[in-house]
């Protein structure tokens, strides 16, 4: 019941923004009581924390990726990053949190921390220096921004339709020297 | 006169999304007659065509980068990209279209549109081959969509934070391998 609900949340702040969206209405759209919604997540900032949460399979992909042999680590990353995308489920969640923190910044701020942090994980291990840290994390994040942006926002041409394996032989290199090359000076 | 009333779309647009935004909010927020937002625009369509419009400077910068010498073509690129983000006019111009693209089908087609052939450009002069154009451009693409997501919209810490010249620096030699390197196989 109350995956109905927040399937019925995401939709309506993805497209209609946080304004646009009442407890009243997910109800409607969710086909149950309006009760059931405030019982479930109590009010609108309940229902968009709980929107916002990323798929759990998420965190463990990118937390195993994370942790995946340094030589191959790049690709790892975007194959995680890629499965994830192309989960129906997960898939489905990304999206829509993509597209509610288009238009508001509680979204956008979470989106940015969870990012962040799954990222942070990749680097930080083999890192002392925090500045470098901090710079090649930035550097992974634009990459791999980039690419879901590309391939399943926007969906320009080549990305979109490339297979997975191309995705990840193209791009995976890019991260890798991101994550350990050398840093030009 | 038009430029105020366009200045009060792009907001409009960027903000409440299409619906919600009419021709009479806009003359309300622009401070004019609303007759006048007909004169000049006619109806909603034309007023979100001229929203996005790419700033004409954006259109010459990226043709002027994409006929720059190639062995400095993808450092050129990402230097025109930035100039254009970090100018107050076109940088605000920029933000609204892309907001707008989060919400509205047609703003990003027509997003889509300009970045690919502006991209194209930069690509094509020197290939034959059009699935590699295709390739090139893709992957070009996933950087540059990156970097301005990354650094204007989400504005992930070390790389909202860093100068344009170390952006050009770090970024640089990926757009230059995408456009002209060995392609992984």
């Amino acid at each position: 019941m109350s995956d109905q609900i927040l399937a019925a949340a995401r939709a309506s702040f993805a497209h209609h923004g946080y304004a646009g969206t009442t407890m009243r209405s997910v109800s409607t759209s969710a086909g149950v009581d309006p009760a059931l919604v405030t019982y479930y997540f109590r009010d609108k900032p309940g229902l968009l924390a709980a929107v916002l949460e990323p798929p759990p399979s998420m965190i463990a992909a990118i937390t195993a990726a994370a942790a995946s042999p340094q030589r191959d680590r790049g690709r790892t990353l975007v194959r995680a990053l890629l499965e994830q995308w192309e989960s129906p489920v997960s898939g489905e969640i990304l999206r829509s949190i993509i597209l509610t923190a288009a238009h508001e910044p509680v979204a956008m701020d979470r989106l940015r921390q969870v990012f962040a942090v799954s990222i942070l994980a990749a680097v930080s291990a083999q890192l002392e220096d925090e500045a470098e840290r901090g710079l090649r994390t930035g550097l992974v994040a634009s990459q791999m921004i980039g690419l879901v942006m590309a391939r399943y926002i926007w969906r320009v041409g080549a990305l979109a339709a490339m297979s997975a394996d191309e995705v990840v032989r193209y791009l995976g290199p890019t991260v890798q020297r991101y994550l350990f090359g050398a840093l030009p000076t």
